[in-house]
């Protein structure tokens, strides 16, 4: 995602935020093609910016995330207690998801549809976010939470208790019952209780020789 | 769903067999007079069982939830330890969902797609499952778990907390992260964590007067 030297970096965003807002109104991916129809400009000076359709898709994308990834490293960089940190950096993105649906759940709905089919593209941002919570599960176990688990299954057990605050599609789906105080008693409850002790639910721990 | 008293509970199950079939081969919801056109016989005779295209999509969503209530069931009326309990009411279902999804993945997406445009149908199914898990709620509280918490509460949460191991759409997206082992590490950490107190993630303990 290099802005080529010759493009200021200021119509790069201007055309990235225009093709937002017409890949919301279209409900479908836009080509370099049709933003420039729609702009009324030349392709050429287009494809000066974004050369490629997926240059321009990258472009919507990375602007669509960044209040996420502003988010994250505004919570990192915080002073504050270890489990408020976990509680922030999911529940600023989850208000930040909310208003978006709120403003406009059908455009809402396009966007989580078109980062469905196009994972690969948005796997960088979710690989990002993983990268950060590593970085609070190590903290947290530093002040002992969590304690015996791999970083990797801590992240993994983690991201799936928390699946409801961070998969826009179920913000969608079941919007009416997800609240910030349910988020913080979730994550309170990881706090409290997740750790590496098998507590026999899968019944196995039985099963090893005495 | 009640059965006709003239027809025989087996032609009932036949047709909803045959129906699902071919919701499955044609990707969208069957009527009365597709059934009949594909099984050559009379829309009267299929009528006579089924009266209206609804009543036939009830009997499948019957047929499809039918291993599911006998699942749950099952746990309940087990001597199970409780957290044990909780682990098999989970893992049972999502092994039977994961089985049916490798067997035919298509199916699987046409059926999860289906039942998100018609919630309404599959919403008493729903409400079974929850009305179980307040049982095991109940059961677990005066075991000593989850202490202080409304049975309503503890419900919201833990259905979100598990959301992973429920929602079949789940199950197509993020297949390849799920486990039962990672089921039941959540599912201790419930048992260890969850409680009423407010652990401070929020951030709103410290503004109460002390």
């Amino acid at each position: 995602m290099s802005v080529s030297s010759s493009t200021h970096p200021s119509e790069r965003r201007k055309f990235a935020l225009m093709a937002l807002d017409l890949t919301v109104r279209r409900g479908t991916e836009i080509s370099v093609a049709q933003l420039a129809a729609e702009a009324g400009i030349s392709v050429a000076r287009v494809e000066a910016v974004f050369p490629t359709d997926a240059d321009l898709f990258d472009a919507v994308t990375e602007l669509w995330f960044e209040p996420h990834v502003e988010i994250m490293e505004e919570v990192l960089g915080s002073d504050l207690p270890i489990n408020r940190k976990f509680h922030e950096f999911y529940a600023r993105r989850f208000r930040r998801n909310r208003e978006e649906f709120r403003r406009d759940p059908a455009a809402f709905a396009v966007l989580c549809d078109l980062g469905a089919r196009r994972f690969e593209q948005v796997r960088s941002y979710v690989d990002l976010a993983d990268h950060y919570l590593c970085e609070l599960i190590a903290e947290a176990q530093a002040d002992g939470f969590f304690p015996g688990l791999e970083i990797d299954r801590a992240l993994t057990l983690i991201n799936q208790m928390l699946m409801c605050y961070t998969m826009p599609d179920l913000l969608i789906t079941i919007n009416d019952r997800l609240a910030e105080d349910k988020l913080a008693a979730i994550v309170d409850t990881m706090f409290a209780g997740l750790s590496a002790t098998d507590g026999g639910a899968s019944g196995l721990k039985a099963l090893r020789p005495a």
